[in-house]
């Protein structure tokens, strides 16, 4: 196992009603709050009206920033943390999923900050003391409410860049499974196969002592597997809401990475296809993860795709090693297929045209699970047409 | 799944060497520093030498209470809070397993109190800002070292008490598995046990919904089983000390239990015999545990106790339900037994004579997982002699 630092700050509020700890929060970090959303969601659930009743009954001073792109902006940053240094902003609030936490980390990080925005995007080491980040999560997926990532995009010139930063872990968090109700099922799938990524991307790791992580991430990945198509299913069924949006924090909070440190290789290869064609990211996700696990499987890597197939999906310890492993991928494709992502990249509109040159964007992955060259992202690319 | 907060605020550095963190932890506390331990065991091993180097390189002063018992007792308390008061101290050190590290937390609290400590062991309400509390863990079993918990005894009106209370969570735990190398082979197997216990009382709830939860804690349990032997044959196998040390922590530092709530029922039964006999809290445990099973194993239980034997054991899901719990059952005896752990009451020196009076000293504990009265917690004791 590997020598690692584990800290884990955010303090979580996790169930129905939980937003009642919302001021008690606020107020912790000051009275002036820049809430930041994305569309109308959060005002046709009534969260929007929640939020505002509650800092009006305790004097904590609202200004807005909405229109957070899916993909968030750095436009959106930028104008976010104007807005913060005009008024002299406490603590930065985000309702909604992941592209709403992301943003208002960049935006916390960038109002206290004399340089532009981008500058701290590309280079995360700049980031010193932002603002206090708290969340009030509405889609289970990306885990940004208990992480130090952030995802933001340049659509002008085609980058979409990962940032880590300690200092952007939200100081607290609610997460109230309820307000995932209305997610459409769509986002509730895409959601899904973003958690499991995150998963697997720790659980394919070369570091053979993590015996303890290696368990949990299947814990996880059986809770999704399990809760996955009931929510998809049955929206309002709080049990699978709840799991669901439990195991995105885990899949990514850093336990599983604690001791088992390796480079992520479906992520960085979705990002090239979301920053080019702004498709939805879990199911860019969905659409190259069986095809890299196919492509990744040898002799090698044969014991943990067995592992994960005898684990997870249950198969038979009886059957030949090589026939649990291409069952347990053929299961990964078969379930996220069931979910009605659609598994090929023609059906979300991307062909051949830019494919090379999204690869020249990505750094080779040389300490992954399997090393990756631009030829081996370029193969699993087509796999994926 | 119950609403819950999670909140894990240690700051954990883990692995060989992270001692070298040592100076930068305590500093950011104060500059005097009580160093809490046990016996000779840091002083033979050579960490007791390694701390005093680094705090003099570092102008750290430090002041010592040493010899704490297995079972820490108020009067050490009392002691430590002392020399606080006296000397201004910033931040209390433990070196040690759990007993130093329960003795450092309640030390923290009662410097700063007017209180008497025993009156803050009663009722941890009056706990109120204590000293910073760091650990150096040198024992994986009672995961003290990152969660709100202290038992402390009272030897002369034989009470063991245990304490939670958030504000006692360690600011920081240095974890290097390389120091339980020296544990001697039966702590290694009471240690396991401890562990095993607290995944235990969470696993076994009333919650159905924490799915997750359940199946993190079969990963934990994994976990143990893999390792709790190879440690116990192989002292100086890091693999098999790093997995156990870290399972220790997240046995019992809330991730369980969040969601899933279920009043504890084994460890209250063993506080009564290690306060009678002083006997080890893990072996305590491990006699106890089967023959709580078998006593709590029904129509309503059983499916729980099937799961645990597929999942955790691995037996055949095609054996009839009532099979697979009664051998999931005997396994966790056997288990135990292959661990040298004596396994009744009596190899330990306890026979009928207290058995009533100690089942006096527990309340019953009606929100158990299946609720227990006098009657059954004493057919339990006797079940174990």
């Amino acid at each position: 196992m590997n020598n690692f630092n584990f800290y884990l700050p955010t303090n979580v509020y996790f169930g129905k009603g939980q937003i009642k700890h919302l001021p008690e929060v606020l107020k912790d970090c000051g009275n002036k709050v820049l809430l930041v959303y994305g569309g109308g969601s959060i005002k046709r659930s009534g969260l929007y009206d929640e939020i505002m009743s509650l800092c009006k009954t305790n004097d904590i001073e609202v200004f807005e920033l909405s229109g957070v792109d899916p993909n968030p902006r750095i436009e959106s940053v930028r104008n976010g943390s104007k807005i913060c240094k005009e008024n002299d902003i406490d603590v930065v609030l985000a309702a909604g999923g992941g592209s709403s936490i992301d943003c208002a980390k960049m935006i916390a990080a960038a109002a206290k900050s004399d340089l532009d925005a981008w500058e701290l995007v590309i280079d995360p080491s700049k980031i010193k003391e932002p603002l206090p980040i708290v969340s009030i999560l509405t889609l289970a997926a990306t885990g940004s409410e208990m992480d130090p990532f952030a995802v933001i995009s340049d659509m002008k010139t085609n980058m979409k860049v990962g940032v880590g930063c300690d200092l952007l872990k939200p100081k607290a968090s609610i997460m109230d499974p309820s307000y995932t109700f209305s997610v459409p099922k769509k986002q509730t799938a895409a959601g899904t196969a973003d958690i499991m990524s995150h998963i697997f991307e720790s659980y394919f790791s070369n570091v053979k002592e993590g015996f303890m992580q290696s368990r949990i991430a299947e814990a996880l990945l059986k809770t999704c597997i399990k809760y996955g198509p009931i929510a998809y299913n049955d929206p309002e069924n709080y049990e699978a809401r709840a799991n669901l949006m439990w195991a995105s924090s885990w899949a990514i909070n850093g336990l599983l990475k604690a001791g088992n440190e390796v480079e992520w290789c479906v992520h960085p290869m979705e990002h090239e296809l979301s920053a080019y064609y702004d498709i939805t990211h879990g199911v860019g996700l969905a659409i190259l993860t069986p095809r890299w696990m196919e492509y990744v499987l040898n002799e090698d890597t044969l014991d943990r795709f067995v592992e994960y197939g005898m684990n997870v999906w249950g198969i038979s310890p009886h059957k030949e090693k090589e026939e649990i492993a291409k069952e347990a991928i053929e299961n990964t494709y078969k379930f996220f297929e069931s979910l009605d992502i659609p598994m090929t990249l023609k059906e979300v509109g991307i062909d051949e045209t830019h494919l090379e040159e999204m690869t020249s964007k990505i750094d080779k992955i040389e300490t992954a699970y399997k090393p990756l060259y631009k030829e081996d992202m370029l193969k699993i690319y087509k796999m994926s047409l």
